[in-house]
């Protein structure tokens, strides 16, 4: 009993301090996008094409989340736009984002002088779809190397983003794996999430994301 | 501080069941593999590999974990032999196993009988190795597919693990990923660690982490 009710605490504390978050931004017109999934799902790669495009309509800022490393924050960084690293070595080796760790993220970017900040959370496809950090979109991020199965084993990623990206969809003809499955898998849980096949590798593909995010900042 | 206390008491309760699997499992002379790794990794598919192989020599059992579906335990119980499926879904959607999900588990499937049990983690990077469920061995899985930083970004499964697997490794011509770069990792978080590089696809690739296991069985 104690347990549960401690559990909850932290939790409160997390949902507070993500309307916190979602109030700031409100204020300066800031919208923040959660990029979550796997380790290797490819979402700095996804960034990375992203950002040099989207940087020419909007002021960008990007929070990395990793437990250790900066690799993904410069990364980004070398695109010339503001990135802040939050390694959770110091939370404990904390396996997911939380709200107490956006905030501050978000001050030392100036987020007040941006118009979007995509947070790219720690790579798991499954605990940080159980906390809320104050983003207006969850983006979940599977590579089809990962297996037709994976949308109805880690359901609550799918059930709590508005879109799905099936990344490295150019590896699909070197594997033995029915996409259509993966596809039912993800409506069956979320009927209303929006699906995008590409390539991080494959710049046409990243015209569709590209419209997607822009849809957004309407 | 009362959080961190609370933590505390969480980990030792799970430990203290961890050594008691441990000594369980001593006395029957049964020998307990924890393979971990990200979703997709191919864990299951390996185990689909090796089975119909070890199963000529040794009583095994497979427990698998995942938060939803009984997908992979079906998968394992047609090969014939006995496997357990634990649902986190029920320890509210829990990110990793723990000894109070295990231990009823090996009890389950007559562990006194068996010569190994297989224990198939919760699909993740990260949690899974904070947590000793009293396994004898740890097994980290990764496909080469998620890129040459993940053991860098994500140390701790490396370091608690005996052996590491790059698995997929017949998708490596197709991919932009340099593999020394990705064995260095692994061997400078953890310079005893074997690797065995291979694709749950082929079954000669197999032949190495069949006498992996049997040489810890002697």
């Amino acid at each position: 009993m104690t347990n549960v009710k401690m559990v909850r605490n932290v939790l409160d504390k997390n949902d507070r301090l993500a309307d916190d978050i979602r109030e700031m931004t409100a204020t300066s017109n800031t919208v923040l996008f959660n990029m979550m999934g796997t380790p290797g799902a490819g979402k700095t790669s996804l960034l990375e094409a992203l950002i040099p495009e989207l940087k020419k309509d909007y002021q960008i800022g990007v929070i990395e989340g990793d437990v250790a490393t900066a690799n993904d924050a410069d990364r980004i960084a070398a695109l010339d736009v503001a990135a802040a690293q939050i390694n959770t070595d110091r939370f404990g080796g904390s396996c997911h984002l939380g709200s107490e760790m956006v905030k501050p993220a978000l001050e030392e970017l100036d987020y007040q002088d941006l118009d979007m900040v995509i947070i790219e959370n720690i790579g798991n496809l499954i605990c940080p779809a159980h906390f809320d950090i104050g983003a207006n979109y969850n983006i979940a991020v599977l590579s089809i190397t990962e297996g037709a199965d994976k949308p109805v084993k880690y359901p609550l990623m799918f059930r709590e983003s508005q879109l799905a990206i099936i990344n490295k969809i150019d590896l699909l003809q070197h594997l033995n794996i029915d996409i259509d499955e993966m596809l039912t898998g993800i409506k069956d849980i979320n009927s209303k999430i929006d699906i995008l096949q590409m390539s991080a590798m494959n710049q046409n593909d990243g015209v569709e994301l590209h419209k997607w995010i822009a849809d957004k900042m309407d």
